[in-house]
């Protein structure tokens, strides 16, 4: 512990005491040592983290950002990113820029959020997409340790899993194995090495694609499709990052051949879809379209890919389901993160995989409804 | 190298030597030095760990738990628990309260071990059952070094994989990613600080379930399901943990989100029951429970969720292992394990689509049965 | 930075001073200061990890292995294993014993990678395979640290996937936990302690196995089937490293355990073709094998396991191709891994539902022909 914390702690013993001493100050007048005189007891982890972190360095306390002790109860303890940005200006400024200041509200029109039940929704999307609200997702409270936040580990506690397994895309490539190996991030990229260059909080930066990423359109904050021009910019933005390490035509190379990668997985996931149109055609989807539960916001229609839902749906539907969102993904999103594993082990030869299952699967549809005709 | 070990190397090399020159001891005589003049050569790596022990230091030396050469021998040198536990008897003590001291014998009593080839089963569920017989499965022998069995990837040597992913709960949870991120157990709790809280080696310490997870009673070590009484005991157990770092109504808050999670995890658990409870009773199950080999423990009876085999069964069935033994234990387990990767990705999203395709066989079965009857 | 590095940079930096004022230099006399004059600012980071290695401590620069600006550009920089072996030999001519040093000629010939578009191969199979041409695929240019060659993460960055998990299986073994968390390699053997023992780089050592380990014969590097005397050879290679840690007994008890496990998975996977050879002599097979694309290099014929392919093929050959391909490796591969989780959860489970997978399929197959038949 460093002389600079004892002397802190020496102080706010001193004021604590008074404060035990007398009656419950008013909003306006609280400090550190109010709140202390509970939580250091009450929350010893939280407190802890605090006096290591630089804010306590700063003079920066509880109320200083949780208002006051009422406020604090109401808002469950949340600290909105417009608090953090009465400090931290320009990092909120690029912060709204990207698509993490509009993922709580995004998450919220989703047919898969509205699928789940309601009372557990906040143990499901809601335990990531809060980011738009909190800046302490990454920002691992109360320590605020740019050391943490700044690693893959604290990305890759939401940007992981079947659907969008950005960690296990990154932790299989070179990238990330020499990263693990040195820990040394001039030796090898983290995530934000690239997507949040220079310390940008605008979590777009030099990529060019829109939500979710199942999509062929590339979309901006306000779901339009963006040009072609800014699609260069973007592509430009991170050939610049890979200059660091890389010459400017292996760069190219890399994100050209990621980009074919890009193009044959949705050809891929194309060529999985029209079994099932053409069996929708026929009437062969059990159960139909029309007799089951529309989609929440699509309707009465069939919806392969995006923002096709992984319940109530026929077997043949959620074959595709699998398809594209969890093995398309792998394909292309792994050729930009070069990890062999992910782009052919466990993408497209899951891909190919799924389209056997598919054709089969309309196959014995036909094959039943032959069997009805002849009776 | 400490001068400690120095001198001590100098000492049981004088030992050495003068053993070298005599006639083999007899068992009351035997020590340190006898078992080195040929394990030092023939089993360096053991030799060095235990060295650097905590016992090397304090004269606990091969004999002490070996007990002597041909017992060494005959034992295939497993040292158990009770062994251990003539010094460390606390420990020995709460190590009995709990599941681990009983999971060898519970092991062998289970289907699925007895449906494994006898001559493999050492290489699968025995490797980590035996901790019922072996301190040394988390206290890794020989240095025994407090460090390693602490660290999560200890407990996640066992708990780990399909049915239990614990390890990767843990690990994709915000508590597994930042004491990942900075090795302190001040920042982030490891698997003993919930599980094992304050040293305690009753693994059943603060949790209100039976074994594997999979069955809806909570029972005893004795099989016996607990009262409510001794469920909300072991909740307020847990909520002391909790406290070291949240506030109280936080942790009462997520325990609640997660015995919701809970419920609606085998709600749709027992979703996936009924089409194959229905075709049962139609007899359209193939190989029928009649013609097929009986369950080990069950006998001739429809076996749905534990204790389920993933062998034998028909197509119907085995879909539903998958749901009830994979899924269902991903939803709630990593709802209290706050991983939301492993409740909605990996768990809830692949329960719906169990929940689709056990639909669809059933109706298919059912079709087959139509199609018979025509003829 | 050393006073050594210091010195070097201001050496450099006089050489580089000269050769601005110059005319471009020949090949003969091409030295770093030339390379360095443009790439210390195109590509810093590359040159940051020459700075920190061996080679540039020891006088070997830029042109020692790129030879010169047309050849580098030509070469896309890839550096041949013969150029290393120059100073390497010893490495070199061991690296040639093993299989790597014929990935990637064996790699084009294999159906897999024939049926990958080939403007996209590059992201896939070659990625890795490349490391016939590469000693850089595990010494991690341009540092070619040590450190980094030798760690399971680098061996990782390959052997890993649902075809060779072998990352996996390590990483979920108490082997590698102990490694984790000590980083030790005295306390627990990395990859490199068993499979390049004392540092060959013949990567055959000590095993038994031909390539991939899908097939029951066991070939050498020209696909000859090995001897049984060479097989135990290798055994007694494998128990040398075992007795570094274990006893001799030992040893040989869990390689004869891990070779009984093998057995019985062979054993199941054999008993996986049974049904869809019947139903293909049936012709029950769609799309048939008459119909459908030959297969690249077996021709019109039923492939089941190695060389089977995971596109064009039938429902329930594909059935078979992940048992065989995923976890049938799994099986036997984590025998001599010793992770439980991998032999029985993620291997011997799954390969007994694909067995109730592919029975059903073929039952299904059945009914439809005597459907067919009955109209």
């Amino acid at each position: 512990m460093s002389i600079y914390i004892k002397v802190l702690s020496l102080l706010i013993l001193g004021v604590l005491l008074t404060m035990c001493a007398t009656a419950p100050p008013k909003v306006e007048e609280i400090d550190v040592g109010f709140c202390i005189s509970c939580h250091q007891e009450r929350t010893p982890g939280i407190f802890q983290s605090w006096v290591e972190s630089k804010h306590a360095k700063k003079g920066v306390h509880c109320v200083t950002c949780h208002i006051d002790h009422q406020a604090a109860s109401e808002q469950k303890s949340l600290v909105f990113p417009e608090k953090c940005g009465e400090c931290h200006k320009k990092q909120l400024a690029e912060f709204r820029k990207g698509r993490h200041s509009i993922a709580f509200d995004r998450m919220r029109i989703q047919g898969e959020y509205l699928g789940i039940p309601q009372e557990i929704r906040a143990a499901f999307c809601e335990r990531c997409h809060i980011i738009e609200k909190k800046c302490n997702s990454c920002h691992t409270s109360h320590k605020f340790s740019l050391v943490e936040a700044k690693s893959p580990d604290s990305c890759g506690s939401c940007h992981l899993g079947p659907d969008h397994p950005h960690k296990e895309m990154y932790e299989t490539s070179l990238h990330g194995t020499v990263y693990k190996l040195t820990q040394n991030p001039e030796r090898a990229p983290r995530c934000v090495t690239c997507h949040m260059a220079k310390g940008t909080h605008d979590s777009s930066f030099g990529i060019a694609r829109g939500p979710v990423g199942t999509r062929s359109v590339v979309v901006d904050m306000k779901e339009v499709p963006i040009s072609k021009e800014e699609e260069e910019r973007k592509r430009e933005e991170m050939i610049g990052v890979c200059k660091g390490c890389h010459s400017r035509r292996f760069a190219e190379e890399q994100l050209e051949n990621a980009d074919r990668v890009k193009e044959e997985g949705f050809k891929l996931m194309e060529a999985g879809k029209e079994p099932i149109q053409e069996i929708e055609k026929e009437g062969l989807i059990y159960p139909s379209i029309a007799e089951r539960m529309p989609h929440p916001t699509e309707g009465r229609a069939l919806v392969l890919a995006d923002p096709q839902l992984y319940m109530g749906t026929s077997h043949i539907e959620r074959l595709f389901f699998t398809m594209f969102k969890f093995h398309t993904i792998r394909v292309w999103k792994s050729g930009y993160h070069f990890s062999p594993a992910y782009t052919h082990g466990f993408g497209w030869t899951e891909m190919q995989l799924d389209l056997i299952d598919i054709k089969e699967e309309a196959e014995r549809l036909r094959q039943m409804l032959r069997e009805k005709k002849k009776q």
